[in-house]
């Protein structure tokens, strides 16, 4: 239900504190998440105690399909019920350690990966949903049925982030709304909707570079203005 | 697997004939055609002959879940049985009439959807598939497996087109890649797997806002770049 820089509140968030933080792709059938963390071509063993989740540093682990594929760009053809039941077992099979905060990274709508992910961490208790969306209508409309998802499975929702708000022209700093928000963008819609609006980040390009490579985009460039967005964002937290 | 401007094969692809063309969204959890199209708030009819599509002009006809929901926000919160139900419901029971070209609209991924849409019209015979991506490679990740789909399951690729791929300046006409192709972007994956490529559309503000407005691109904005390239990719065919 989200997608952010999560390597985030492992390096800025806490002032002293430090979390440790677990992902899951649960993307099944286009996981990026070992690429845009820097670790594609790692491999995840199988202990006596189950798979080892790869670490992307300390204190952040990463368990994806990707990680189970003979080579990245195999297709994984599954139907529903496959998908629930690999997510399953990264939440019952995977010796994630003791963990401040597992992060479940999912696919855009309100289907197979979402049901599976509540229902089978409805005992444990979720914190919440931190929902993405970019400014325009068209993405709007598929968010408003997540937030009514949320609604519907009585999982609190953390907030909104608007994503790819604004571009900033490197030459003449001309600023363009490349996804117009038509319809008043993410904070209308939590105004609609009585949600929380996080924050908005600005396009950068740069970020998106650094997701590719899966480099750091906090150390590469952090006087960029989507470095500022996400850090107000965590410390209205 | 796709998403173009389906008005545009209607539009300027024939000179001087017309084709009559439906279009099945198969974004069961989100459906955003009716919007696009400009038709949200239509109704289906029943009728002997089964379900009619919404009529977008003469010769284009639109089938979605978005039409068969209460309220445009509801959420479908259904697994992947559910959603393949329907599909085929589609598929079946609507009168679509005689069409040169039906478009099946899907959602990203390897899934139902696609392996749903794949087998119920296995017998009739599918042209092909055009597949859609933007310049970065966590993009081309999941267009490659995309594509090893349509290898597995002997699906013909019409081609690839890039979308998203520049934005110029409106002030002072400065290029910028928002998304940068840090793989070589989809003339590279093209050429790597052997697919034709199509061509490639920069990014215009003024396309997603008629997205959103339901409005004609091709009537508000003639003169703009990605008229000129989809223009290209059609005479190019």
């Amino acid at each position: 239900m989200a997608k952010i820089s999560q390597r985030f509140s492992q390096t800025v968030a806490p002032t002293g504190t430090t979390f440790v933080v677990g992902i899951l792709d649960t993307d099944i059938c286009g996981p990026s998440q070992p690429r845009v963390m820097g670790v594609r071509g790692e491999m995840v063993h199988n202990s006596g105690s189950g798979w080892s989740p790869v670490y992307v540093t300390d204190n952040l682990s990463l368990m994806s399909i990707g990680f189970l594929l003979g080579r990245p760009d195999d297709a994984v053809i599954w139907r529903g019920p496959k998908k629930n039941g690999m997510i399953k077992q990264f939440l019952t099979e995977v010796d994630w350690g003791e963990l401040d905060y597992l992060l479940i990274d999912t696919p855009p709508g309100t289907s197979d990966e979402h049901i599976s992910a509540v229902q089978y961490l409805r005992a444990t208790g979720l914190t919440g949903a931190l929902v993405v969306t970019t400014p325009q209508e068209v993405s709007l409309l598929d968010v408003r049925k997540e937030l009514q998802f949320c609604e519907k499975l009585n999982v609190p929702v953390i907030g909104v982030i608007e994503n790819m708000s604004l571009f900033v022209c490197p030459n003449c700093k001309t600023r363009s709304e490349i996804f117009p928000a038509t319809t008043g963008g993410a904070a209308q819609m939590c105004k609609d909707l009585s949600v929380p609006m996080l924050g908005s980040l600005p396009l950068d390009p740069i970020l998106a570079r650094c997701c590719d490579d899966g480099r750091d985009f906090l150390a590469e460039l952090p006087a960029s203005p989507a470095v500022t967005a996400l850090k107000d964002i965590v410390d209205s937290q």
